[in-house]
């Protein structure tokens, strides 16, 4: 994953970690150090990753990692080279280890390191409006603006000739060249990832970040959160109308056009082409082939294919719903 | 009702109270003074009430209230230590009788008493960003943080360790404990309370407030607004997502998680442990059990019992809906 | 159209507008001055148009155009006063013309000339907050409230007793007298208007306003889009909730109450005493009759008559739908 942004704290003692979790530190000889956590995937010797649905028993095989957190029931799958680490709640437990590695993930609050631009080495390159605020680790290319008090925080590049609005906040979010973003957007928070419990949820670590490629826009009032193990990421020459949110990891292809009010919910994946009209909802973990028109309205519950043309709640045929509702 | 906010400016003659409402004087022998206006079940002795719909026969039976503001047909149901003033519009009327008891509970224009948090005594307390502004009657708790160019309008109180984000307009709320309030939300406004008329609409008075629960959260861009003649309460631990709007009067229970872009409209109660998936809405003057399950984009129109789960618009039976749309 | 705010940056030689357009400069004798680009009813003799649809062939036998952008096949239609300019998409050719007689109407970057309002004449006329901008050519009348951190950019006009909350933004917009717009709106951005293209779309000019007429509301967080070839409006005493987005050239009739959430595409026509419930949508280029009632969460595809009440996705009939879904 491309993660520039989220500073590892680790490695840590293995000890640290079973002890984090409560697991008898007997059920390993040597107390190695761990570097990182990751998916099963691009997880490597020495990391700790985690499995908590037999839907990846085929991944789980490769992995790479020393150590993963797991179930009573899952965890003979695992390869030999990997030690389980037997837990009641894989992603409560993966949510506090991650935290370890990567404690600023968690908590969204308020940069309070940002400066008033005029304060920064920007000044002189960036035409600027009142009142703006730039945190630490934030590039802006040449011939760029940054509208009346639009608040840059932590972890942010911008590439040349973008536009940004006036009011608009953002943080660990990529944005490419000739972008726009209008007035009013919040972009680059923790996505709405969370372990229900009573009296006091846990928050779910969020170490993505926000792409949003060449040549898009985004509408006012727009919200695009950051993915929480992947990235968010918005199409080259995409387009989005005011008060859209694109909620975590969710991906976007190319030349896209996504019209008012519309929702897309956590994990989603949209092709290239794709139209949707406004205030269609659509649920998570989908994907949405290439060149799909979504009607207006549209409440899209699974996932659709290349090329077809839906509408309805649930969607279903554009045509068989034209037909039923004449 | 829990209300420390807005200020009663009575008491009044109730000669001066016939004379807003072109009530001849002659109906009442002693020109009494009137010291609040509630409704039928809360007011005491020497309160003025309102009755206007047969709904309320038999609580009006047990009214404490000296005044009651109804109609010719309903004032039969009085008791006799209640006085009726009979009017053409009784909720009309009351908003003028509220209007005059609570004059700032009509109007939310701009809080033109607020001051640079640098010249309060919070400057010492609060970690705090740039811009950040605070009206009259604000009190906040210990390890708070207040965002950047964020407003604490009058009459706001904040308890321990909670934050609130940045660009967030706050008013007549009471947030308590661990809560976190994310960018860009307005809280505590008016609601959309108003009586329609030609030319010019009347706005009805709202002297309820906000309460958000410990260890909540609300999510960028939410609009809360405060309640008319009760509160708006978000009970513990609930979570909302972004972009959601609730309605004045609303009371949320514990546990509750909203997605994005819900809208749940005016005096409707939801339970506890209650789950509501992305763009669902819920209309007004409802009651959603506890443990009840609304599926993204639902439409719900009717009240709903305890643990049940819904889909559609309008909201029916989860497996019937999915049956049916297969 | 009423336009006091794109400056016409005409007149232009024909030669140079066919230069622009890849046409062969030999197809007109005389290199004439050309005044101004308008549609086909309102243009005048030397003022080019545009014709892209059979939809028009009536309305085209009419025009006073000199100049005419439209197809081959369209081009028969046109009186023998109007010379055809034959393109291969008339919509793209008419964004490019527009462009070049009105360049400030196709981006909407922040206004750079705003000034604080203390620095302005503004500053004794108003009651104003904290950080407040003020933008070239804005006009408040008596009596007006400016809320903190709005920023009010050029070509703003405001009547006597309106009230512009906090975190606003205006362009581009006429406001008539007792108006109230609340926190966190944008007001007269462009709208939602461009050609798709690969690589990169071309935004269409949007040389028209948002004009919002005596004693209306507009709630907190709303996006209203000024108009591409004639303006956006708000009739007199009309009331919208929180949260909702109004597309480009839509006109809304006088005394609609509007709940919250709602979304209207581009250029519907909505009539009087419309009231339309919490989350409905209505499509684009549709015409809603006076005293129509609409239900919250419907979703409006097809024109309503005058005097209808409707429900459901598409919208039909309300006692039907009420009927089909007990």
């Amino acid at each position: 994953m491309y993660n520039s942004f989220f500073i590892n704290k680790g490695p840590f003692k293995i000890s640290e970690i079973l002890s984090l979790l409560d697991i008898n530190k007997e059920i390993v000889e040597d107390d190695v150090n761990i570097v990182n956590i990751s998916d099963l995937t691009s997880s490597s010797r020495n990391d700790i990753t985690f499995f908590h649905s037999k839907k990846y028993r085929e991944i789980v095989k490769k992995t790479k990692a020393s150590f993963c957190i797991t179930t009573q029931n899952l965890k003979n799958d695992l390869p030999k080279s990997c030690t389980p680490l037997v837990v009641n709640n894989v992603l409560v437990s993966t949510a506090r280890v991650t935290e370890k590695f990567y404690p600023n993930s968690i908590n969204d609050f308020f940069d309070n390191t940002c400066l008033s631009i005029r304060e920064t080495e920007l000044k002189d390159k960036v035409k600027y409006g009142k009142n703006v605020l730039i945190g630490k680790n934030v590039s802006i290319g040449s011939n760029c603006l940054i509208g009346h008090n639009t608040i840059i925080e932590h972890n942010v590049s911008i590439g040349d000739n973008s536009s940004i609005g006036s009011n608009v906040i953002l943080r660990n979010t990529i944005i490419k060249e000739n972008v726009n973003i209008l007035d009013n957007c919040v972009i680059g928070k923790h996505g709405f990832g969370f372990f229900p419990n009573n009296t006091k949820n846990i928050r779910y670590p969020h170490i993505g970040v926000v792409i949003i490629e060449d040549n898009c826009e985004i509408g006012c009032g727009s919200t695009i959160d950051r993915g929480s193990m992947s990235n968010t990421i918005i199409g080259k020459n995409t387009f989005l109308d005011n008060q859209i949110h694109i909620a975590h990891n969710v991906k976007i292809g190319e030349n896209t056009i996504i019209a008012g009010q519309v929702g897309i919910a956590g994990s989603t994946i949209i092709g290239k082409n794709v139209k949707i009209g406004g205030q269609a909802g659509i649920s998570g973990h989908l994907t949405i082939g290439n060149n799909v028109d979504i009607a207006g309205g549209t409440g899209v519950i699974k996932s659709i294919p290349n090329n077809s043309k839906v509408m309805g709640y649930p969607a279903k045929n554009l045509r068989e719903f034209l037909k039923e509702n004449r």
